[in-house]
């Protein structure tokens, strides 16, 4: 019999669970449906019940939930969730807590990706910045081992640097945030407004939905309007992370969700724009990588979140 | 007899020293010419000299000091100081620990003004950014009530916040960094452009030469020209801020610094920019303030650094 630990990852359709062991592998994993409509109490209880169902006979030591919103890190409260429409200051570590009576952790979900990318990902390096290309663009730092959550528990809002003050309005209130440029939705957008007749991209495309992987296929294929969207995204990202490197100076940037998998079609120009916003220092350490953990990061951070806290 | 700590400010002209108690009073003060050309081995011999003159029969129990440029905080290695030009990869902490045999400590010089904010600024916070603005514009980080250094010894480069790709080149080697639009040189041959014949900022020019001070002054006293300047500035720099509280998510930013004296006149448009640029949150707790230490946070700092990196 093993010690294992229980990483959640709530999801608004989805709750991933994952048994995971001491050096990190996901040794069982499950799914369940998060039915955000029928309240915590509900979503606690099936989250038992489905770890208990995956663990079997073998003991779960600690969990951890990453889960996206504004998140009381230290009590493990939900303030609020756009995954959780309704749920408002939810104290889901405790809830956890008396259900499992082990050690619970509560945190935001870029954070738990960060966490998970330090510890599993294996960059050497104790000064990480992990952001993530999705729907939404979300960021979470650790700096000399230690996660960064910031006076209100919102550092690392990556998404939300203001790139132009004269940008449309974000979701978020302000004007010109970086997701509202590189967002999945905004590329899926930009490409059918740019999409060429006869193109290879119009090709594809009459055959299934645009999607961010059907735009990568697009691109290494040499469709040029294609190539150009990762490019000019690269660029932005570039540019918003020129602030974070002088600000944190990490050593490495890793890159995870949807759009990551595209490759050096987005990361190549992430690094050739960051190299004009970056100060040049001597023999600076810092690289920008693909995650290698992929969708992993987020249970494997999540199942050792207790950990972030106590070091 | 009681136990003090010796805080040293080193600069391009002069070097600052001052002996704090434990409650952080500045309790003995003094000044030596830095003479920078004379060589490393001589400015330690003759801080020392100096500490023991105004230490008297009081003991030292640590030393720290702070110095602009490129530090390695955990070796005390000086890289690079535009303080000392020509220096290069000076040991000054060995040599100094060699000297007084005890703790010593050494940072870059907005590090360790942050540090003595933190230490003994009063804010009551764990989590503070605080710049200065002066012929340059540096910044510090504390989260969590720790120095931030990143993987390079580079973290807080807040003047070389990338806030124009178009701008014009700094000597930093990046375009449209903060400094560029905010540093006093600037200011001052923004105002001596702008001046107009016959207005109150002419006549102060008439009989003493225009610095930051005397800038100040004409805006505070009601001329228009002198008052736009410290708006706009206070303007860029509530657009630079707004990347720091996305990222670090401070709880107090703390102005320090030669123009930081101008007040409300530079304070208020700062907060009223950083609205801007700041994503709202149920009561965000977030407050720009005045430096309440001025020039004596650099010495208290330098003084207490040597806990910086033993916490």
């Amino acid at each position: 019999m093993s010690v294992n630990s229980l990483g959640v990852d709530v999801g608004g359709t989805n709750t991933s669970l994952g048994l995971v062991d001491e050096a990190g592998r996901i040794v069982a994993r499950g799914r369940i449906s998060t039915l955000m409509g029928e309240g915590p109490e509900s979503l606690v209880e099936r989250i038992a019940s489905k770890a208990l169902s995956i663990a079997k006979d073998e003991t779960i030591a600690q969990v951890g939930v990453g889960i996206a919103g504004l998140i009381d890190h230290h009590k493990g409260i939900v303030r609020f969730s756009p995954n959780l429409v309704g749920w408002k200051d939810v104290p889901l570590k405790e809830m956890l807590h008396e259900r499992f009576g082990v050690p619970v952790a509560v945190g935001n979900d870029a954070n738990v990706i960060a966490w998970g990318e330090y510890r599993f990902g294996g960059y050497g390096t104790e000064h990480l910045f992990c952001f993530t290309l999705g729907t939404g663009v979300g960021g979470g730092i650790v700096s000399d081992g230690r996660l960064i959550l910031g006076a209100n528990d919102a550092a690392g809002e990556f998404g939300h640097t203001p790139l132009d003050p004269d940008g449309s309005r974000c979701a978020c209130g302000l004007r010109g945030c970086l997701e509202s440029y590189v967002g999945s939705r905004h590329l899926v957008a930009l490409a059918k407004r740019r999409m060429k007749k006869r193109s290879h991209l119009a090709r594809l495309t009459s055959k299934e939905e645009l999607t961010p992987k059907l735009l990568a296929k697009a691109a290494r294929e040499g469709d040029e309007v294609a190539q150009r969207i990762f490019t000019e995204a690269g660029e932005r990202i570039g540019r918003a992370l020129g602030n974070v490197v002088q600000l944190l100076d990490p050593e490495v940037i890793v890159v995870n969700g949807g759009i990551s998998k595209a490759g050096d079609l987005i990361i190549k120009p992430i690094r050739e724009s960051l190299r004009h916003y970056t100060m040049p220092l001597r023999s600076r350490r810092l690289r920008v990588v693909k995650s290698k953990l992929g969708e992993r990061a987020g249970i494997l951070g999540a199942a050792f979140l207790p950990h972030a806290f106590t070091a």
